[in-house]
């Protein structure tokens, strides 16, 4: 979750305020759901890889230590909380993780939001 | 490390009070270094079959949690202390993962004591 600076901190509290029909949580839940089993995929073939390599006893541990940040990154990230969804997915937009047209059928001032965080945040 | 029943302080005490001759401490040390590498390939056998396998994200954390716990244990087992060496050894003959032939060149004190607490320890 990326932290805000003080100047942010209006679009925080918008993104408290912010309302969201059934059909934008359909779409949110779609794009939450879609992102995160990518990413489980990606961590499943790089273990898989990393262990098919191991040689010696402190790759184990290695392999061990990798795990334990991806899950605790995968669940510092992944909280589907609507305050905080417009800055999980500008953050998958701007990684390239999340496709901005699977944004579609968004309110047009969530889409702004997400569009000018991502952009933010990559400056 | 096996804890023993107070019956058994006296063998503990005595462990401690044993005297080990250099040639002595070389058999240890090669059978302790002999027994962890194979266990470290054990696991390291163990951890590429389990990662090989792994089709969802749960067992991810599976093999984070079964390495942790093999870290765990295998730390807390091998510990090359004089102290405790002679559980270790009878520990390990016991579980057949050291061939009493090894352990040829201790004393007869140090050899007796191992043996009877491997066999009192599988009763």
């Amino acid at each position: 979750m990326t932290i805000l600076p003080p100047s942010d901190q209006d679009l925080y509290s918008t993104m408290r305020e912010l309302k969201w029909s059934s059909t934008e949580k359909a779409i949110a839940r779609r794009c939450f759901d879609r992102a995160l089993q990518q990413e489980l995929d990606a961590a499943i073939q790089s273990t898989k890889q990393k262990a098919a390599k191991i040689k010696q006893a402190s790759e184990l541990w290695e392999l061990e230590r990798h795990l334990t940040h991806l899950r605790k990154k995968l669940d510092d990230q992944y909280e589907y909380k609507y305050s905080t969804l417009i800055l999980l997915f500008a953050d998958l937009v701007r990684e390239g993780k999340l496709d901005p047209e699977d944004l579609r059928g968004l309110s047009r001032d969530k889409f702004r939001h997400i569009r000018r965080h991502a952009e933010q945040s990559a400056a």
